[in-house]
């Protein structure tokens, strides 16, 4: 009993490790858990760095495990040829940040067609800080982009600052009002918009060098600004009886100089000239795995179209 | 030309109206694009009610689409008998709330499982707020359980104390260390924890109505903790070089009084007869689309055990 007792203590401690709390900062309480027993060597570090309970952020490559959705899957690569993609975020919830569900579909394609993604978001204030309880602004309260979009990547995020599209195969776009209120100003200026500059560079980047750019939900307002000419998609035109409640978007994007595609919430549409790819997610009312499946179709072409 | 204008225009302002600042508080800027044309009628209300960009806290039941995946696919079910699954959360992000990916992941296979589902979270302060860049908590910072849990509900959320297995035939937790720090306070006291009053409730509750509850990653803890002798899973019971860093959980899952169950993370074990389904889920080193599998595996065996 004596040595489980030891063993019991060890590995609580390791959970209770999970607090993380930094020296100064420590409880009573926690102080107490973490001093029944040593904590694990190294437990601390790893919640620092973002792997506590496992890593999301930069996809492992090669566990072997069945792929469970052949239809999902566009590798294997060979080896040294896996695709690096970069996901930019803006915040962590729909309607202050980025929509939770589309981000994670993306890297749930993107593990499944074997490619490593790296996370980035800029280091700006948000716009605002939406109660999503109450869909207002709580008042006097503020956060920052890198650091709440850090929720989404499980703590492994990077500065968009330092995105380069050297370094990566393709960057994706999710949405979420984030990217019509922190990467850019659509929600307020519309076609009068101003897109965050390192959002604008990223953008031209990948597109000089001829690599695909993803982007879902309102986030392909974004390429329409920057891209000139651009073949997008943002669903249908027609509100068709609540389906497709912000359908006026696709207005915006014409005005904007781009041209608008119809596509329906399971698709995506492909501007194989520009290398942008394009799926409406939430700007259809629908049941959650028809936008899981969308951006799914969205990622796959992505992958293609990186030609790795 | 004009109309055009004019349709872009109420467009933009139904884009615009996704900042849905009160009258009170609308900055200069965002007054002036609502008042560049007036806000189609309804937009501000969409938004309130979580229906901007389509809604997913109650998911819709019969978008005619094709499944893309039918082994994940348990439906469909004969009419009136959906099952009405209950999610409860424990804020929105690893280090101090809900794990996003696995909340997700189980919406996601609810939604191709053909379920209804309502969000739940306890009206309560989180333990702390972790900057997940750092790792480490925020001073000073304070946010609440249900607000936060409200970003990955996209608004549609309500209050755990409201939740009673009368009105659902399932109810699933996902894990984080919101679990284990909000919903019960396992990270701090280990297996002399305490469970959150109405955690314990709806547990209970569900149990001894013979309604199947799902949990995946630390969540297990707290059927662990409340009903004596369930048989759940936390993955394996050796690190294997770090795959499984948090392999110590099963042995204060078995000091908790609770049967441990080795299971692979795209595995979900079933208690037949708790009617508990739990998966390792982020308790394992890996790509995220097996741990999306992993989930699936839970969900559909929790919808077969409700009998819908």
């Amino acid at each position: 009993m004596a040595a489980l007792r030891a063993v019991v203590a060890s590995r609580l401690a390791a959970v209770a490790a999970f607090a993380s709390l930094s020296p100064g900062s420590r409880t009573p309480s926690l102080c107490a858990a973490l001093h029944r027993s040593a904590p694990r060597p190294g437990a601390r570090v790893a919640l620092v760095s973002g792997r506590a309970c496992g890593v999301t952020s930069r996809l492992q490559r090669s566990a072997p495990l069945p792929r469970s959705a052949p239809a999902a899957q566009v590798g294997p690569f060979p080896p040294g040829q896996l695709p690096l993609l970069s996901q930019v975020l803006s915040g962590c919830g729909v309607f202050d940040g980025t929509e939770i569900h589309e981000a994670s579909a993306i890297l749930v394609h993107l593990s499944r067609g074997g490619a490593e993604v790296q996370i980035f978001a800029p280091d700006v204030p948000q716009m605002h800080v939406i109660d999503h309880t109450k869909g207002q602004p709580s008042e006097g309260e503020s956060r920052n982009v890198l650091t709440e979009s850090a929720r989404i990547a499980r703590g492994k995020i990077t500065d968009l600052a330092k995105l380069s599209a050297a370094n990566h195969d393709a960057a994706i776009f999710p949405g979420g009002f984030g990217a019509a209120k922190n990467l850019s100003t659509f929600a307020v200026d519309g076609k009068d918009c101003k897109v965050n500059k390192d959002v604008e560079r990223v953008l031209k980047e990948f597109h000089q060098a001829g690599k695909p750019i993803g982007l879902c939900c309102i986030a392909p307002v974004l390429a329409a600004k920057v891209l000139r000419g651009v073949e997008v998609t943002v669903g249908h035109e027609q509100e068709e009886g609540g389906k497709w409640p912000y359908a006026g978007t696709a207005e915006a994007i014409k005005a904007l100089g781009a041209k608008h595609c119809v596509k329906g919430v399971a698709e995506a549409h492909v501007d194989q000239k520009n290398k942008v790819v394009t799926t409406p997610a939430f700007m259809c009312e629908t049941a959650l795995h028809h936008i899981h499946d969308g951006i799914g179709a969205m990622v796959r072409k992505v992958l293609e179209l990186s030609g790795k």
